[in-house]
């Protein structure tokens, strides 16, 4: 299939006219052709007015054509064949292997989505009967079920060139939602986002829905990714990146007119505590697994472990020698773009540079482009006197908070902003101390993990993929997962309609078959 | 009881030392005694600290020790006994009868979510059962529950002094769902506020729970209000009220470091819509129907009916006709507070005096602090050239459009802000007419209702009080009904943890009988 850098406005490709974008390769810093001339403003306008006039259609379709269409895109993404692994190779770094995961997840989320428009679940369909004899007054007949929220505006992320970009979680969870989606594709695979634009495009067609059912845009700069959030058409957004970035969408969105829901994942350290008998029983182990789940991707995962909290002593010690003797053979890998690369490079230096801060090992050096891993340590109270030891390093660096006791290791915790994930590492005999730790993390943290490592992000319908800010800009929401449909919906309810009026999901004869919550009890 | 004009704090009340508010007569503008001194800084600041403490044991109550703390909140109201009505007939002008149902219902809405609670189906339980034989990559334990945002500040409307105030909807449902609250009384009925405050507090004694679950602060200016909003362990907000207040909260909550999510609900002036056939049919008793529904409760609903629209022919003017005969008998009536009552002389002179706008009918004159039914007529041109003709004038004043046809009667609602209601007046020959406009008004508003008009506002399960802004801040949410509770929760997953560290509502034997999404399917 044939990149040709071109905007894709509904059904029409277009060829920006504003400055050109050019993916980089990230493991030699060289533009890749062909350029990607941005859409303008007017090509903005064109795509939101073509998502506004799909709406009314799209978020009417039945669920067998809105599931049809899910499992058209996963099989379009698939019938691109390898050129969408080789250029997604060169625009980002990452190995074959991860990328063919990568593209068996992002189908896989897909379908998992076209189940869940099948199953009905989100729709929350409710009855309450009407009562004409009760006093002092009837009750009248209610029913209720969400809706679409309308057009929603996706903004890919660089570390996931498939899951997490133009027909990733965001884009999979809106459309099964019934909206209407822009994508602001990432400058950092442009070509790729082309692609697999062009098999949702298709997907669009061949399933005969209205063209403004999805558009990708093209920018080098920010105006189109601005001017999308502040569109009065676009009524939510989604973002993976940068806490930055993140923020500033929010704060866009939080101005408008009429105010729009931004779900944006931004920053996670993702605190890694390690008991004292899990230590005791395995720590050499844990520390090298844990090298295993830094460096996996670079280190560039969102749920990568950027804290070690424990108390000091000889468990501790030995975690820290199999990380260091694991990290010795830890080759360098190419970042995702010479950004990152370069701001993990300064993360880096600050840390090494910290008077309060000891380098403990670091990974195999590499070159040019590549990112080489690295662990340090420093004090609980060094780590409480400085928040900027507690900010994200995107990329495979980490912490050890070494504690004296676990009263430090609480009040660490308590001193954490919002992260996606925290693992604790226990044995048996730590059931105690970690059920004690367990309200202040839920209170902090999107997913508890026993044992392992956050960076494994499973997408099913019990995973929570978000967290309180500034983990996430929503900490009621995931990204990842069945129940991420639930933030592009709206609920609305309906009195006194006569049958032949009410939607599908609340008919007297429930044609969709779903469970519904009659007088407050689920009935199938 | 007595009325002491004391802040609740935790389990101690508090005389504050800022300055008086003083509650004020509704029907004659005197003030009442005793004053209420307002709390300070440092009193918000440790009702804050209380809250904080308080979340920990609180979110972790049972669900029986949680409903029956509801229960005994919705007790404690009725124990106050003829004092309540008696008190807030005072400060509110409103009629024995309609605060003593207004009682029923705020007792009620807290055995609804006792129920909420007892049933467990906020809590989402979700689990994904490990899949160790999966290849390339075994598949965790995936659990899923909601848990509570944490405290959560609530202001009281002055229009529903006891369903939406002290112990209203929104303390109910951030109570049910594990929340902490801080109340901040609405100035309009402080011994109101007062008296249901000290029941909820001597609930919270009598079931041993965390004295900071419950607090309850004046202020006669903004200082406590704002502060509450900005305050670091405030995790969302509930409000009632005027558009330029709701407004102002989330301002405030969007620019705090840690931005919190604000329920406010504002300012609707709930469409009408009458189709032909149905004026053919009862145009005249829809008339009178609606002129009933319009200067209920002195017109100071939220669903209050401020706009008709209809196409002009006989079959409007016997609707007219219906509502000035009606009108012509319509008592006027107190308004809740000296300040709503300028404020709709303000806005109903507005009308009159508008150029474009006839005065078809007025209700009977009142005197002193009572407020005259209004009902006003335009075009559809003059509608649509003047966006202050479709601002909310809170009160009983209504302004019928005048259309040209069914087209004009769509582009009027295609341009209507968000609303909590719209209601359509229909007969058999009207339904495809009704059908082709549904998706529309689905955008717009939060309850579609037929035949009867938005002002009954059922607390039930399938009720939406919510709509898009400026109706409310979130069209995600309502502030009515069971799902009310979803507005405090948010979703953690806990991976791979031993059978006891999980919640009870996730443990394998289910000890608390919930409904469980089980790999995606419910399962009793």
């Amino acid at each position: 299939m044939d990149i040709r850098g071109e905007n894709l406005i509904g059904a029409t490709p277009v060829r920006g006219s504003a400055a050109p974008l050019h993916a980089v390769a990230a493991a030699t810093g060289e533009r890749l052709e062909p350029g990607f001339p941005g859409a303008t403003l007017a090509d903005l306008d064109r795509a939101c007015a073509l998502a506004a006039a799909a709406l009314p259609a799209y978020r009417d379709t039945a669920p067998e054509a809105r599931a049809a269409f899910l499992e058209a895109i996963a099989a379009g993404i698939l019938d691109i064949g390898d050129d969408l692994i080789v250029r997604c190779m060169a625009e980002t770094g990452l190995p074959r292997a991860r990328l063919e995961g990568e593209r068996a997840r992002t189908v896989g989320q897909l379908r998992l989505f076209a189940g869940v428009v099948r199953d009905g679940g989100h729709l929350e369909a409710r009855i309450d009967p009407a009562q004409p004899e009760r006093t002092p007054l009837p009750r009248p007949d209610l029913r209720l079920r969400m809706v679409a929220l309308g057009p929603v505006a996706v903004f890919g992320a660089s570390n996931f060139p498939l899951a997490f970009s133009v027909a990733g979680g965001d884009t999979a969870a809106a459309l099964a939602a019934g909206c209407p989606v822009i994508v602001k594709a990432h400058s950092a695979h442009p070509g790729t986002s082309e692609l697999v634009g062009r098999a949702v495009q298709r997907a669009v067609r061949e399933c005969g829905l209205p063209e403004g059912t999805f558009s990708l845009l093209f920018d080098s700069g920010r105006d189109v990714g601005q001017g999308l959030v502040a569109d009065p058409r676009i009524a939510a957004v989604g973002f993976t990146g940068s806490r930055g970035g993140g923020t500033a969408l929010m704060r866009i969105a939080a101005s408008r007119s009429v105010p729009i829901p931004v779900y944006a994942e931004m920053s996670s350290i993702n605190p890694v505590i390690l008991f004292p008998a899990a230590l005791d029983a395995r720590g050499e182990a844990i520390g090298r697994a844990f090298v295993a789940a830094l460096t996996l991707g670079a280190g560039q995962f969102c749920t990568n472990p950027g804290l070690i909290l424990a108390v000091e002593g000889p468990g501790l010690d030995r975690f820290v020698a199999g990380a260091r003797a694991a990290l010795a053979e830890a080759p360098a890998a190419t970042m995702l773009t010479p950004g990152i690369h370069r701001a993990y490079g300064a993360g880096v230096a600050a840390l090494a540079g910290h008077p309060a801060v000891e380098t403990l090992a670091e990974g195999k050096a590499g070159d040019g482009l590549q990112g080489r891993a690295a662990l340090f340590a420093t004090s609980a109270a060094s780590f409480l006197a400085d928040p900027h030891l507690g900010e994200e390093v995107f990329g495979a660096a980490s912490l050890v908070v070494r504690c004296r006791d676990a009263g430090e290791i609480a009040a660490v915790v308590a001193r954490l902003e919002g992260q996606l994930t925290a693992a604790l590492h226990i044995a048996e005999a730590d059931h105690e101390a970690a059920r004690e730790l367990l309200p202040a993390l839920e209170a902090k943290v999107g997913r508890i993990l026993v044992n392992g490592f956050g960076t494994g992000v499973e997408v099913g319908h019990a995973m929570v993929h978000g967290g309180p800010f500034p983990a996430t800009s929503d900490g009621r929401s995931t990204s990842v997962g069945s129940l991420a449909i639930a933030r592009f919906l709206r609920p609305v309810s309906y009195q006194d309609l006569p049958d032949a009026l009410l939607p599908d999901a609340l008919k007297q004869a429930n044609p969709l078959g779903l469970v519904r919550r009659i007088d407050g009890v689920l009935r199938a």
